[in-house]
């Protein structure tokens, strides 16, 4: 069980969280769906607590653990590093394994700050030139439905672009009495709603549309200024009553909401908005696109579904035909059930590793690379710098790298 | 017949196109249907085209009909003027209607520029010394689902008003070859998506929410620069191969799409998107609002319908409930069929006119006023002019008028 | 004003509750929005109670009205005969103003009996022999989405018909403490739910498909069987407390449900079900068509929408299409609104106005003709008996008379 | 690694195609999903096909292989048998397995007759003396939101139930050319869509309302009678031109199609329809419920949600509610994702295993029974008799054994 066959990929993770869980079931599955070159096989994962990182080993199914990630980093069997840490700790975590040979696969947002995603970038084309990898996990882009409106938008269904609409609305803080948990403090998450689902959003529909966002008009806001300290959290779920002792509160740091509207390289506007306050949205990820020719639209919460509308067809007919993306010649699903059969949110992660695998296996390199992620990251800034200075036109920063088509 | 019964208002409509057909269905219909204490008689049509007018007149079931409008406002035996031209000649027609001591019901947006509309508000405040009325026709307001919105945030449903997302779709001229129509014409339509369908969702949210936008930051793009010369339209369709001759081409000088975001007074964030370019999508008004108590939406393609969330219920019943807006406790549908018998379009005129009645009978002032629709003037002219400064945030301007509750 | 012009059709209503609001309004509406050869008139509308017809003439604007339906029918100067009244008066009512030489409009059911409609079929057959016409008002014909439904299969895009599930749902009676009114009482209405909104599915399935019910088998059940006498009733609403004093009760003796399962000529399956106490469906009628080559859904509640299933496109591509049918080329929608702005339920009763007017202007004989109407009639007898003996399969009698294509 | 661990059950699974897939995936998720006191071990795998079945194991993730099922069975390091073949073979494994001592999981339908039903329930009764469970496998009972309908009736929440309108459509069929696989072949399917899908809608309608259907009156059909024979065939996909050499066709021996009416026990009336002739729905299992106080609906397509009317709410807000059922204190989903996070199809199995192990490990009764899935079967054989003599109401025969509640 030691020996490590050739064909065989030893994966190591830093972190044990929501992600972290979410992350485990896609390694357990990956090998069991999809025919490929590689296995991966689920080493080491790594958190800071050792009881429950012990434990989360034992649960979701890794060999063994660490509370060191620089120990997971040093050994020699690992040949994988999945990063599901918080922001703060992307950089340092992800460029010490890229020197250590490590491939890597990194949470997004790629990093708390475009310098900090720079180094990353530098430190993943250095690594590319010795045949490491690297890789953002943008998961959302290997939703099935998200990739058919993709190969819609390439292959000239839509014509021109002319609009980009983008929400992406969850509500799990309306409540003042929800704790500050690390996602809410400015140090740890690098922002709130922007970065966290914003990040989102932008990369998926410049993914979809292959047109980037070249400068916008922001506002940020904190609904909720001042928030209990928290006990304890795990994921999106924490209960109050913390640290400081029943009663203490801390100030919020970052946004909890952000809009903007925007301008894409090759005409088109733009609207996106990202909040953790739209009442009744658990997780509304929606996007619509209008194109001269055709339009697509598209809901997370429904995420087997693709409204598609082409504009070429007879006029008496013409209507928004929701296609039920589980056919076997749809993206990714011939290795998944019957038609009609629906997958979930875990399996958007499955599909990632699927391409990152294969991706390794025949020596090329997975998408979204790092300069891929810095550009996302540097449109989260130039709308976080736009709504710092009251809603000015903010242009997006050039990414001054080679960014994967 | 030609003895005036007291409680009979006769009216006189300037314009015959699209608007002059939706008008006269809803006077035809509006004493029918529901019981008033006055009625409305369809005494006089005035149109420029004598051959085009003395036909609507027939078809449309008006008295008589006339080409000159200051005629209609002279003529003793009228006591409405309704207003459906388009908005370069609503200032000069509404003014002097009310000079002449007509009450007036004016079609939106109420003018062209900001100066046309203080000009109306001034002639308004003037003539409602002597008891002379007017209001502006924003016709969503009577949607019974959009009433119905109103008061669920009027009575505290949805707590703080967190966020608006407005959007007002359509797509009837994405084809380059379908030709400059005076809606397309500054000079005639004052602005382009921006104020004929931007302005519905202006008026609708800050109707529905109580709120008024406090500034704003806006892009607008026209995508079409160059059209080909109508030979003839009415409504939103027309042919080409116009004035000019065949091959004949104009600039447009009006937007073909708006998008913007906003603050809200009480601290909600906006956003907002007109367009005429949203392939697929007819007619769609859509609204979503979210408070910290719940959350509402509507779309006009489906208007007898409300989507409502209400976050104080046992969390695992939640969701949002599609409530079809036909019970006779709904607004204004006492008057119309059992439930689940759907109304259309055309109704929200009917029920507007309803309430101008109602108003105009019981001696108070009709609501959305002319200072209130000069409000969404201030709004659109911000709008115009963030787009014209590269975006920067403009402040949208006091109406320094009462404006109505 | 008392002259007649040739191309005037002096309407005779008889009726004035829900039906003779809803025609009234389409009576009115119907001359103004489409162009005809021919224009209605509404000249006498009758009702057994003076007072209440008297009023209605004037809210609803007929020229008179009468409180004898003998009259009405024997007055020179009515040429259409409209029967609103319940089923129990139809064929009286009917044959008397055929034999009077009045073309005449009657509601659905045609008829509370078999023989009753047989009779009434060869009254018509008699009276068109001198150019007096006859036609059953089953609106939803004439519902745009229904109309283009017709137009899809007949085309062929649908291939061979396999299945038909339609649901008409109501839920207006679910309190035991609503009152007996007419509609539930054998003697007036003839069936219950079956025959008020079943005989509404059972003809649009097989307009729509082209395809008789050729047997059935069926259940019906009355879940109320004791209500309140009622203190006084319109349309679908009434109140308790009536004739028979405070807490007087009397037996419900119509079907609150009836459900079954057919065969339609051609080898297709078909289920039914119409009820009136499925809790929540306001008026919920369902079909859904699945043919070999395509398929097409239709909800009532919905009704400017049809979804389309076409099966000979790409396999990726395959979803059911909304189409919202508010097009100018879609049937009947060129006389409304632009794009997008919907119509409502009385919209079928003006479309369905306009064909009878074309039919007589043109000399043709309307649709659905009274055949037509009498082979619902049999399918309804049909499922009553299937119901009476245990379920048992029960073929549909053939009609032995012209039926129309 | 041989060595067993007291709290480990090992299962022997009999079938690898798209139902052994489905399992593999869930009983390799069950435990690092839910905290159970029992963790299942993937022990063996069973299949005719050497090679097929042996690249199953490696693939899937089962420790070993076999050909033999009697070997499976004979084998002492095997505790769960998991039957996953077709029905023909149902009876005879799971009979050979129970009296081994194993704990048997069976798919459903239970058998291909009520004989072989009926022995093994009796085997199931006598192996339950003994300690020995068995289960039968209608998944959809645990999809979150089938158990929350269940809640919710079984709360009162739905008062007295009026209607249940269940169809299960597919369209996996329509093509002609499609071959003659296993579940088109009487002998080892027992029945077509009735069997297959139909056994779900009658399990889970039944489940969900607590109420029996009592009789029935029945249609099946054939659509398409002759087939080519199969190459190959793996779950629901195929190709034609198979042992019969090119051009060879067979019968096929079951419906295509079945659609009935029935009673419940309680008094409310239902129809259902299975087919595979639906030409656009994929997997459309949906159910409505309507009872007194509300109504549920579900669409298996859209599985993480519930629709949910509660008539006792104030009219003016009344509405049909879209419960998105992935909040943590929903039935199952405290053990994924944040909310809005949606699952798949797949985790149905994974839940059905927790609560099969969970029973297993307090020493209780798994349910559904074999008496419960015997009383299914009763159901699907009393459609097919009334099928048989022309639709004739069939009463469904008792079970003759506990039913579990």
């Amino acid at each position: 069980m030691s020996s490590v066959d050739n064909s065989e990929l030893r994966v190591g993770m830093v972190g044990y969280a929501f992600m972290g869980a979410a992350h485990s079931q896609a390694w357990r599955t990956v090998n069991r769906v999809f025919d490929l070159p590689v296995r991966a096989r689920m080493a080491l994962i790594c958190g800071r607590d050792e009881s429950k990182v012990a434990d989360a080993a034992v649960r979701l199914g890794w060999d063994g653990h660490t509370t060191d990630w620089r120990e997971l980093i040093a050994r020699d069997d690992i040949d994988i590093v999945d990063v599901c840490t918080p922001g703060d700790s992307h950089a340092e975590i992800t460029i010490a394994a890229l020197e250590a040979g490590k491939h890597v696969l990194c949470e997004k947002p790629l990093a708390n700050t475009v310098d900090e995603a720079r180094a990353m970038v530098a430190a993943a084309a250095k690594a590319q030139t010795v045949g490491v990898r690297a890789m953002c996990g943008f998961n959302y882009r290997r939703v099935p439905a998200v990739s058919l409106m993709r190969e819609l938008v390439a292959s000239g269904r839509l014509g021109t672009i002319r609009h980009v609409r983008a929400v992406y609305l969850q509500d799990w803080i309306t409540d003042p009495q929800f704790p500050l948990v690390w996602r809410l403090q400015k140090d740890k998450a690098g922002s709130g709603a922007l970065g966290d689902i914003g990040a989102h959003i932008i990369d998926l529909t410049q993914f979809v549309t292959g047109k980037r966002i070249t400068g916008v008009s922001a506002i940020t806001e904190t609904f909720v200024k001042e928030r209990p300290l928290p006990a304890e959290s795990s994921g999106l779920a924490a209960s109050a009553d913390g640290a400081g002792g029943a009663g203490a509160t801390g100030q919020v740091t970052v946004d909890d909401a952000a809009v903007f509207v925007a301008r894409l390289d090759g005409g088109g506007l733009a609207t996106y908005e990202a909040t953790r306050f739209a009442t009744g949205r658990r997780n509304a990820l929606r996007v619509e696109i209008n194109g001269s020719l055709g339009s697509v639209a598209f809901d997370l919460e429904r995420l087997n579904e693709l409204e598609f509308f082409d504009a070429t067809e007879p006029g008496v007919e013409q209507g928004f035909r929701r296609i039920l993306v589980t056919e076997g010649d749809h993206p990714y699903m011939a290795a998944w059930w019957p038609p009609g059969h629906i997958i979930g949110y875990e399996h958007s992660f499955t599909h990632e590793f699927r391409d990152f695998l294969a991706a390794l296996a025949s020596g090329s390199d997975p998408t979204p690379s790092f300069a891929d992620a810095l550009q996302v990251q540097l449109v989260l800034d130039a709308v976080a710098r736009s709504a710092e200075i009251g809603s000015s036109w903010t242009e997006v920063e050039p990414v001054l790298a080679p960014v994967s088509a």
